[in-house]
Parts: C-alpha cells; structure tokens; sequence
C-alpha cells in the first residue's frame, strides 16, 4: 500500500498547491490595485472633440471612450499654460506652490531650474504603493538630468523634455517655420530614460513611436498595479502628422495631428481591453491647457468658451475631458460640476490607498465617488493663476475676475474692482457680467476667498522658471 | 374515418390561413411607406445640445438619439430667420422663389401676405400616397386662414400661427417685456385646425400640449404612413418653462425651455418605440436659424461658429441636426457633408414613393442614401440669402461671401469684390480668410455660380412679407 499512499499524498499536494494557488490569484484579484492611464494632449481647445462639438474634426475613438465613460465639462488645468499646468497636475498642487510659475511662464531650453526634489509627485506616491510608473511624452518640468521623469518616481521615460517648437535652428522667424513645418528647423532631443538617443527628435513619427511605447509598457505591466503617464508632443505647433493621418482629415494639418491623438487613444483602450485591464483601469484623457490662438488655422478652438491658451478666461483653462473605467465610472455620463486636474492626484492616492501628502499645502480632492456617478464633485472653489499673479476664483457657478488680460495682446492687464463677475452655468462664454450691486454676497465672498487664497501662498518659493 | 378526415381539413384550413396571413403581413410590411417626423426647434443654437458640446445645458434624450442616428453637422436652414426658413423646409425651394422673404424679413400679425395656394407643400404630396399629416407648433406661414396648415396639406394642426413675441400688448417696451416674461403681455392666439381656442396662448404649458397632441396622432395614426410637423415656440423668446423644468437647469431659464424640449424629443421617440414604429419611422431634429443673439443669456450658442439668427454668417444658418430610423440610419454616425433642411422633401418623396414637382424651380435633393450611411450627400452648392438679397454662396468646403453684415447692427452691408473666401472645413468659425490670389479657381467659380443663380431667380415672385 506504499505505491497507494505515495500517489495519495502527491494528489493532496497537487490539490492543496492548485486550490492555494487559486485563492491566491483570487485574493490579489480582489485586492488589485486599478491601474492609471493620464493620456494629456498639449494645447488642444475645449471644442475640438467630435463629442465636444466639432463639425470637421472626426475623434470616432473620443467619441466611443465618452460613450463608455464620463465626459466632464467643467474640468480645469491648473494653468493655462504649459509647464505650471503640469506642475500641477504631477504634484496636486497649485504651481505657486511649487515655484513652478514665473514671469518666463513656461521653461526654456536655456533655463536651468525645475522641479524640485523636495516636490512629491503622484508617480512617487504610487511607487511607494508598488505601482510600475511610466512617463511617455513631454515632460517639461526641467531638461537638466536631476528634473528628468526617471529622478520623480517614473521607473520609465520615453520623449522630448520641453515643447516642439523649442531649439528653432532654423534661422527663420518662428511663425515662418510653423508655417512651413520642417523637422529640421527644430532640434528638439528624444529621451529614453536619462539618456538623449535622437537629435532633432523626428516629430513626423514622434505619436506613432510614444503609442508603441505606452502600449508596451501596459502589456509588460498588465498584471499590474500600473500608472501610465501619456503628455503627447501635440497639437502644440509646429504640427506633424504620420503619413498614414498626413492630409487625411478634414480640418487640416491641425484635424491630421488630432486625429492621430485619436488613433492614439484607440490603441490605448484597445491594449486594456484585450489583456483584460479595462475594467481595472482609470483613463483619462485632458489637455494641459487652451488653444494657441495667435497660429490661427493651426491652432484649435475653444468652442464656445472665451479666449484661450494663455489666459485666464475660461476658454485657457478649461480642458475637454474624458474619464473612462468601463463598470464603474458611468457609460455615457456627462458631468458639468467643477473638477481639476490636480483632484487626479487626490483620487488616485485615494483608488491605491496611498495617502497624500500631510506636510505642506496641496490643492487636491479624491474625485473617486464623483467618477464613480456618486456623489458631486468636492471641489468648492478653483484659483486661476496667470504666472504669478492671482486673476480670477470660481467658487460654485461664480467667476469672479480681479484681473483680465486677453493671452497674446500688447494691451495690459485691467483691474476690476468690483470683481468682473460671471454665473458660469448660465454664460459659460463669459459674455454677460453680472451686476455688482445685484450679487453683493458674491463679490465679498470673492474678496474674502481671493484674501485667504493669498496668505496661503504667502511663503511661496522662488520661481525656478526665472532662475538664472 | 369521417372525423379525422374533418379534423385533417380543418388542420390544413389553419395552416394555410396563418401562412397566408403571415405572407400578407409580410407584404405589406415590406411594401409599408415610411413615417416622417420632423421636430424643429425655433431659434436654437449650433452649440445648445450635449452632443453639440454645450457644457452645462442637459440634453439626455437628444444625445441617446444622435447615439442611436447620425449627427449632422453641417445642415443648414434655408434662411437665418423665421418665415423663409420654415416655406424653403415646406417647399423644398428656397424662399425667394415662393415670394416668402422681404424687407420684413418675417410676416407679423399685420401681415396680410402667406403661403401662396400655388406652391406645394411637401405635406401635399405626401398626401397624395396616402399619409395622415399634422403640423403641431408654430406655424409662421401666414396667419390668415387660407395660408393655414389644414389649406396647405395638413390633416390637423394645433398651435400657433407666427411668433410667441409677437402681439405684445404689455405697452411695455418690448426687450423689457421679455427680460420680465409674463404671459399676459403676449397674446398670441392657440389655434386648432382653423379655430382659435385659446388667447393668450397659455406659453407656460404650451410644450406639453404640443407633445401631447403629437404623441397622440403618432399613436391615432400607428398604421400609418403619416407625416408629423412638429415646429415648436421655443426657444424663441420671451421663454417659459412647465413648472416641471422651470428653475431646473443650470444653464438658466433657456437652459430650463431646452431642457423641457429634449423631454419631449424623448416622448416622441419613446411612442415611436412603444408603438413599434421606431424602425420605419425617420425623425429629423433641427432648428429654423441660429441663437437670437441681443438677448444675452437668453438666447443661445452658435458654439464655435460665428454669428448667429439674422446673418448669413455661419451661426444664422447651420443647425444642430440629427436623423434617427434605427436599422436604416447607422447608430452613431456623424456627417459632415453640406446638406439642407430643403433636403427633406426630395428625400420625403423619394422615401415615399412620390415624385418632387417638375413644372418649377426646386432646391431640394435626395438624402436617402446619404441618411442610409451609404454615401456622400448629393448637395453641391448653398446659396445663402439675406431676405431678398444674395449674399454668399457655399461650394463643397468653400464659402464665398459677396456681402457681409452682422445680424443686429447699425452698420450698412460690406460689399467683397473678390468675394471674402473661407475654408469651412478646416475653418468652420469663418475666422481666417483665404488670399483670393492664392485661390483665383474659387473665386471664380463663386462668381459664376452667383451669376447663374440669380439668373434663376429672375422671374421671382412679388414679397409675400412686405404685402400691404
């Protein structure tokens, strides 16, 4: 009965090995941290999504990713221009916060600051939380090596490290040379990691290139947890489209480049779903802030919104956004209620179980019940920045502007006091000003939140945008 | 033997009864003439609707029907105000040619002019194959009897005969009166078939009533083939709301008007559905010209384009549009191609089995196969007229405008010689025009396309609008 015996117990091991080995696959199932997907395009307007109303530019993948998902039509940048934003949207807080702002507005390849070590970013906090974390796209928060994404918590960084139409070598004026895009005008360096492998960055294939990297990187990571951070080189001018998407759409050179971003967005969820991360993954998709509005056709449309790129009207700062977790966010929801995309760092330390921050002042929210089509946004308020100097609060459906400015004009800023004071709801335009003597709780409501904003910043640190 | 012989009769009697039964059915489901509905809203927006891109005005059952149809984005309306607009989407042709534009622009309550018995409308000729027509709404094609809905076609009507501002008997100027609406100041009269039932038309209730009496034919009438005109008062001011959707939105008291019309977009569909019409039924949604601007935040938003009612800048006349006949009209589609509301006869005929007049200048074009999502739209060119006054013409992507003027201005027409050119595709917001040098071929050919199209019109008729 030895024979017996010994096949007994081999047949218990197996059993016992397969039945562990079940559980254990069941209780990490559980457990499973979701996994993040930011895909940021650069400089793209409110209105240049099919689903945000676009006649002529076709966005089928958009489109299908809101009709799976929430499209969220108050959701703001931290800044209306390129580097603050991102500051904001890596670190949760405001980039006065963070001497990420300045009279420079955004870092140049001349410039020698960046963000700083003692900066916690959201890939940071999800690596303590044992996430893979990958930066694909441009970064432009420092191209000095100690800024780069692998020294902030990215275990991978694949892309250009400022804008596309920096390093012009061309000799010509630079409107000329977007006018008539030509890689070679542009020296742009391609990143991996720390290391520059390609120089002027081919930006014809650049979106091809940054697709293939992030959706490797979610087939090498799909048994997860995982953050993705997906910031395109484009809309930014000058705009380059692969040949497949080259003269192809009907709104021009501006509609080719978009249309890519489309495809793009399409090869993301299409990878999730076929390794089966769709329903375990949190995407979302934004801009970092409005259209450039002075390159005309080639840059976008804010919709109805006022203004754009640059400046605090609603049309700078006001992103269209896509939030997709098919089973828990909401097939078709479409949210009007004022959220950032600093809140992103909030609610993603809250879906991992990470805590944030407790050490200095953030400016975030956990947006998870609000994704998930439970509750309303916990954002109260919203301080829009131009560089340095504080123009405008929303609180509610109030706008109120201390200061306006128009992005690109040679006129100075315009105080108001009394602030300018829009209901946001009802003229989302910004072109009907309430009556002061008519919203008296609203204006002191605004000078008391302007005041407060204020002193909160008041040990802000220097800017590293104006370092010499 | 005898009883199973009758038992064996008797099985084959059923059998071949339901066979035959079936087959009838068949027949005569395949043979059924298709239901119309056309649902058409007054005054509003390009960028009102959800799917349209408005960020805070709620438009659940017009999303769920572009979802389930195709969006059209680039239909436009035969004329940016009231009275030609609604005679070129009764007539196929466009307004000029029927004596329905003038001075006046739109009939009013002292108007003696109308709908002259010699035209034909498209709920004539439906008629003739055999389908029940109604018109619920507003009609605006002469309010004296012999140029009422029931002597031009229609089976039923129930509703008003022009404007809801029109009659204001307040003795208060007439903006204020609307900033401060009360139904009494508007004494509009409600009409049923030819009787006036009801004056001052109660506008607080008047939305529901209409969805009423149209959902009511659609069900009186689920034999069909009918044809449902359903023109609503709104959102044209002065605004109300049911006490349902009054103060409900965010975007205001339009918002609240909009909002009560998306329901019953949803009523409509729902009977459809309910009755197991949806899939031979095609509902058309569109507006007769863009947002009525000097009414601030209560008028509404072209979204990017420019302008809006009154002009024949692109916000006057293009209109947010979608088709719906689950099964024939693809789910989700969006088109871009030029189309016009004057469209909807040829393809009425066309879908019925009728035949367009032949004895007169028509403008109007089968859609069928463009609705079908099988292939492009047949429409070439758009010629946009100001009252009795060409002012540009549209030729695939591009538009020439001969002479420009803003809606509500003091300032005189501009005249172009070249005509100012733009590229709608790639700049639908008409914000950059084109170097008439670089484009001699477009330019053209807009001359000579104006110079035929006035031609055609030589021998228009006498102005039905500035009758005295």
């Amino acid at each position: 009965m030895r024979r017996l015996n010994v096949f007994y117990v081999m047949t218990l091991l197996i059993v016992a090995a397969f039945a562990s080995g079940e559980l254990e696959a069941a209780a990490v199932k559980a457990n499973r941290l979701p996994n993040f997907v930011v895909i940021f395009c650069d400089d793209l307007g409110y209105g240049d999504l099919g689903c945000y109303g676009h006649p002529t530019l076709k966005t089928p993948n958009l489109d299908q990713m809101a009709a799976e998902g929430m499209k969220l039509t108050s959701c703001y940048a931290a800044a209306s221009v390129c580097t603050p934003s991102r500051a904001g949207l890596m670190l949760g807080r405001l980039p006065i916060r963070s001497g990420m702002c300045g009279k420079r507005r955004v870092l140049f390849p001349d410039s020698v600051g960046g963000l700083q070590e003692s900066e916690i970013t959201i890939a940071e906090k999800l690596k303590e939380r044992g996430y893979a974390t990958a930066c694909v796209g441009k970064w432009h928060l420092g191209h000095h090596q100690q800024y780069l994404p692998p020294n902030h918590g990215f275990d991978f960084y694949f892309g250009i490290p400022y804008s596309n139409d920096m390093d012009n070598v061309s000799g010509l004026p630079w409107q000329e040379g977007v006018k008539n895009p030509n890689v070679a005008y542009f020296n742009v360096p391609l990143i991996r990691n720390l290391e520059e492998i390609e120089r002027p960055a081919n930006q014809l294939t650049i979106t091809q290139r940054y697709t293939q990297e992030a959706t490797k990187f979610i087939k090498e990571n799909k048994d997860g947890p995982f953050f993705l951070y997906f910031p395109h080189t484009f809309p930014h001018v000058p705009l380059f489209a692969s040949e497949k998407f080259d003269g192809k759409s009907l709104r021009g050179l501006y509609g080719d480049v978009v249309e890519e971003l489309d495809w793009s967005v399409g090869q993301v969820l299409k990878t999730l779903k076929e390794n089966g991360l769709a329903e375990n993954t949190l995407v979302v998709f934004s801009s970092d802030n409005g259209p450039w509005m002075p390159f005309d056709e080639q840059g976008g449309s804010a919709g109805l919104l006022r203004e754009g790129k640059g400046s605090t009207w609603e049309g700078g700062m006001r992103e269209p956004t896509v939030a997709w977790r098919p089973g828990f966010v909401p097939a078709g929801a479409v949210n009007a209620e004022m959220c950032s995309l600093m809140d992103l760092y909030g609610t993603f330390c809250s879906m991992a179980g990470a805590e944030a921050p407790q050490d200095r002042m953030m400016d975030t929210n956990d947006l998870t019940a609000t994704l998930a089509g439970n509750g309303p946004s916990p954002r109260k308020e919203m301080f829009y920045w131009r560089d340095t100097r504080l123009m405008a609060v929303r609180f509610g459906k109030y706008k109120a502007h201390f200061v306006t400015q128009d992005a690109y004009t040679k006129e100075p800023p315009v105080e108001h006091d009394p602030p300018l004071l829009f209901d946001l709801e009802v003229d989302p335009g910004e072109k009907y000003p309430l009556k002061p003597e008519e919203h008296q709780p609203q204006v002191k409501k605004a000078q008391e939140l302007r005041a407060t904003h204020l002193a909160s910043v008041a040990d802000a640190p220097p800017s590293q945008l104006d370092r010499k």
